[in-house]
């Protein structure tokens, strides 16, 4: 199934995507409807008491960032191998990990603005979305504990980001890392047997990693990151992201004011965010 | 004034210290006492309803941790001009930032428990509490937008802060960041005049310093994270640490199973942690 956070009649809503549409849930967005020790049931119930005239029709509503509310969000860096191999570095045995929060997440097609940035970089990635309470949880019950995946980009302002050894900085900007633009749960799509994460700008391919290649696979880093805090419904991690940032660009690219950003992975869904540069001129890097 | 959550015939309480012990208010703790926008107002008038036989005796209550649920607790590191110089670096230009949650959090009087560390160290601390909404706040706004200051201390599980080079996994232990006892308010004491940070361990001190060399002021460390995403009343802002941590001691040293962590500012109030280390076999370092 894929679950949405929507706009409908000018309210927000839970809903789970049909053939006709969007059946509105009873939760105002996912991260109500996650929390719900009984999600699962009242997914269950919607669906079986589903009559086609329910549904709400995709032009009639708008579909927004699917989690506004995380408690953690929680990143991975370095953890695509065959980009740390190309790069000429030892696979890393333990997971690199940063924190954003909830405000840094913004809509599947929600405009990024830069005020303070102009070296703003692109980060594709695979992200899991936590579906129970986890403590020192192994990577079997960490597995079972996964209520799905979403899109993320891991928009990064890269001069805030090397201002000093610490990334966070950079990587916390209010409405920079779009997610969405659904939750396909855990039974619609499978990391472990590869889902390819590609990044375009402005329709160029820019990105193109596959989720096989994760060194830690989303079940290692939920039950990694569960040994040192509790994770709740709707927590969210990120897991890192593939070769092709502009970083790593000779000479480095970064987006232009006016890009447009997509971020895809099939059978989840593609974000897609234009990017406002509006830096002024005190500011500028 | 001194503001506290305290434990009260079975509930917890926002509260002021008054001669006679403490005033309770009409919120559960200070998260929600600061999220209320007229909070300085409700202050004013619970003093001036004061009556003495409306205060609780110190000895009827316990004072538990003041903010139990920032949104952000945002820490800055490398942050005591005197340890930097001592250490033959050069002042930094901008602020070493990471990230905490509110889970990190634990009480001015709580046992800490170290379940996958052996390598436990301190990190005496001001933290500054965060008393409006600030978005690109200039230092004075930021200033004028400090709600108060309380004791925290940073404990760092070494040996996750060092297996990569993101410090986040050794300094997001739930319940390991003591803070308290109580929010000095902003009238009450001036870190930019000098405020000493002291930190002891069963007794022996092992840090001081003094607030008046932090290289970031805390209008000026406010100010900064405000470029980058919005704050809101109870936020956290933790301003660094002085010299004298364990790590870097010769060999370095350790807080010990049933260790007495004391971290002290005069002025504000002293933590009194008792450490309880507790490695499973297969998760020593």
């Amino acid at each position: 199934m894929k679950l949405a956070t929507i706009q409908w009649e000018g309210q927000t809503r839970a809903a789970v995507q049909v053939s006709e549409g969007y059946l509105p849930l009873n939760a105002r967005d996912l991260s109500e409807l996650l929390s719900d020790g009984a999600w699962k049931q009242q997914l269950e119930t919607a669906l079986a008491a589903y009559a086609h005239n329910d549904a709400v029709p995709a032009d009639a509503i708008e579909v927004l960032n699917p989690l506004p509310r995380p408690a953690k969000v929680i990143c991975c860096g370095l953890n695509y191998s065959e980009h740390i191999l190309e790069m000429g570095r030892e696979l890393p045995e333990h997971p690199t990990l940063f924190a954003k929060y909830a405000d840094t997440l913004t809509g599947p097609d929600a405009q990024i603005i830069s005020r303070h940035s102009q070296h703003v970089d692109w980060e594709a990635e695979l992200a899991v979305v936590v579906g129970e309470r986890l403590a020192d949880a192994t990577p079997e019950e960490a597995a079972a504990a996964i209520a799905g995946y979403t899109v993320a980009n891991d928009v990064s302002m890269r001069d805030w980001q090397r201002r000093t050894l610490q990334w966070f900085q950079g990587k916390a900007f209010d409405a920079s890392t779009p997610i969405g633009p659904v939750i396909a749960t855990a039974d619609e799509v499978d990391p472990e047997a590869g889902l390819e994460v590609i990044c375009r700008i402005n329709g160029e391919e820019v990105q193109r990693g596959n989720t096989k290649t994760l060194v830690f696979s989303a079940a290692r880093l939920v039950a990694y990151i569960s040994q040192f805090t509790t994770l709740q419904p709707g927590d969210l991690i990120l897991t890192g992201t593939p070769g092709g940032v502009g970083m790593g660009m000779e000479p480095p690219r970064f987006l232009q004011d006016g890009d447009v950003l997509e971020t895809e992975i099939p059978g989840i869904g593609t974000l897609t965010n234009k990017i406002s540069i509006r830096v002024a001129a005190e500011s500028a890097a």
